[in-house]
């Protein structure tokens, strides 16, 4: 695992070079497991151009990381910043690159002010999330681990869903089954949203009970070995009404439409716009408020973000979710969402990896 | 509920009013919570000294917000802090107070360039922070929750020790019964770290196998309706050595006596000593590597840190965690930790209200 990691630093490095500073502090908690295995919460590294990286965390984490990050030199302190800070000065490095979006204006100022202001701070930008964005196989493989937990969990839940049942009932059996099947964690927080909530994309599971009648939009995940599965589907209780049926066929043929567009060499924004033109088209664009997707790793929105007014193209190897969905205010709403992985090969049934796999078409229960 | 959110904003802008700005911009996400009631990872709140709150989310929170925070105006955008910040600016406010601690380097530029610049922009602190420190009973009903979930959760577990069991596996049975018992999340990624693992604090459940002889160290907590449990026991595998006994008493010593020191007006720097002389006067100093506690509530881990060079005392109903360890590299350790809430009326017991009731004598399995 070592070597993997120093390839990734290496890509780094070479960026890092090309800013024109001596080195780089990455203090994003996903950046930092990515380029030293460590996790940990409260961990920082200093990348030089040339030489070997240096890790700074507190005691708590001392022992994993001498365990885990052995071809790092370790530097234990509470205030892992300005110890590596202080390194940098006194290994002579003037022009130090930082993640500006990650860094609070607090820690910089604290930076700024150290050794009377002889460091010269300058943006790294998101080198290490754009590198993060194509996964090697083996993170491919989490990836797919992740997923497949939480379709196993998803069918367990389903089989268990009885009308009366609460959205959060239904949410501790999902989370419940995740976790007994090998998650680690929980991706994020359950969405189950019934009958009019789910007209509320981000409902939050509460005490209404499922009813004959109702669309239940669930959007659920597993966490494995760090990496987060994200996949929605929505149910129907009962015979559903015409209206229902409309907005779910068209999720449907939207999200068929969008795994289709995501092929590797595709501007983000086609893909979006290959799902929603299909919505838009049949008057629901006001209901479909949300971009069509993102990227998924370590964490659980991450590069690349797929909406009309997003930049960049796909990429072979790069796990993304498509999830269009129709909200109808006060009545109900559908929503559809994969998580797969783009692929540069392209079969006949498009190049995309599907590692969600609970059928797409509407269940009735 | 909406007038408790009121009642805390009056006392926030009364802090905004003090730093001569004529509004704050609140963008972490648990203060937001805090001062409007709203679930979201992706909402801002622009709170003026005088006139009402304006609060801005994404199209995914709308409509939560809308039922929730009645009270407040609702901007719904994409990006809600350049949405809040040209409000500012459209009312009139020049000087506007931001989280500087939250706020990073990145978004703190973009509305430093907002409209030529016409926004001054001052760090408004941790006012938010501080008033969350001191919990209203509705909330320290929630963390009793949160805390009776762990506790019951941890029975269920330590009653399914066996030899042979690996860590996962124990934190598994103990994840998948606290969701069971109602828990809407783990607090935090469940440590159970057995043998020598136990000389890592914050260790990662992994494939090792309980064995005769083990000390083995659980830290473990639910969340509900927001707030975080945070409890540590360390069970002993079979008839404990003497050097285990040693530490083990020593360590139960020294949380007893941190827990008898977390009085109301007491110095948060006391509190850490009265259990580290403890262990210092032992010769055990240098395995005691991090602070004694820290507070709990819409963060696991918030104000109050309670450590040796932390400023501040403990007040009335501010609930803290008390956690001495000691860790031997290679050989194991122990920690005892527990939730409690700080009282200002003393009792004969001491002034601590204790949320987290697992006995604290060694259990041996």
């Amino acid at each position: 695992m070592a070597e993997i990691h120093a390839v990734r630093r290496a890509a780094v490095q070479q960026q890092i070079a090309a800013l024109g500073a001596a080195a780089a502090l990455v203090t994003s908690r996903a950046n930092v497991r990515y380029l030293t295995g460590l996790v940990s919460s409260h961990a920082a590294v200093l990348l030089p151009v040339d030489g070997a990286v240096v890790l700074a965390t507190d005691s708590r984490y001392a022992g994993t990381a001498r365990r885990d990050c052995a071809d790092a030199e370790l530097l234990v302190d509470q205030l892992i910043e300005p110890t590596l800070a202080r390194r940098a000065v006194s290994a002579g490095y003037r022009k130090l690159a930082f993640e500006a979006h990650e860094m609070t204006v607090e820690r910089h100022q604290a930076l700024t002010a150290l050794d009377g202001g002889s460091l010269e701070l300058v943006p790294l930008g998101r080198v290490v999330e754009e590198l993060r964005m194509v996964k090697d196989e083996s993170e491919i493989g989490l990836l797919e681990r992740a997923c497949a937990i939480t379709c196993e969990a998803f069918s367990v839940a389903i089989s268990q869903l009885r009308p009366e049942m609460t959205e959060r009932a239904l949410a501790v059996v999902l989370e419940r089954a995740m976790i007994d099947l090998g998650a680690e964690a929980l991706a994020f927080d359950t969405i189950v949203a019934s009958g009019p909530n789910g007209a509320i994309p981000h409902h939050g599971p509460g005490n209404r009970e499922f009813t004959a009648g109702d669309l239940v939009t669930i959007d659920c995940g597993a966490r494995f070995g760090g990496y987060h599965a994200d996949m929605t589907r929505t149910v129907a209780i009962g015979r559903p009404a015409g209206w229902q049926l409309e907005i779910y066929q068209l999720v449907e043929a939207a999200q068929a439409a969008g795994v289709a567009s995501a092929r590797a060499g595709q501007p983000v924004a086609d893909v979006d716009n290959a799902a929603r033109v299909m919505i838009s088209d049949a008057g629901h664009g006001g209901h479909f408020s949300h971009g069509l997707g993102h990227g998924v790793g370590l964490e659980i929105h991450e590069a690349p973000l797929i909406g009309a007014r997003k930049p960049g193209t796909l990429g072979d190897r790069v796990p993304i979710t498509i999830e269009p969905g129709i909200y109808l205010p006060g009545a109900g709403g559908v929503r559809i969402e994969d998580t797969l992985v783009v692929r540069a090969g392209v079969g006949a049934a498009g190049s995309a990896q599907l590692l969600t796999t609970i059928t797409r078409e509407l269940l009735v229960l």
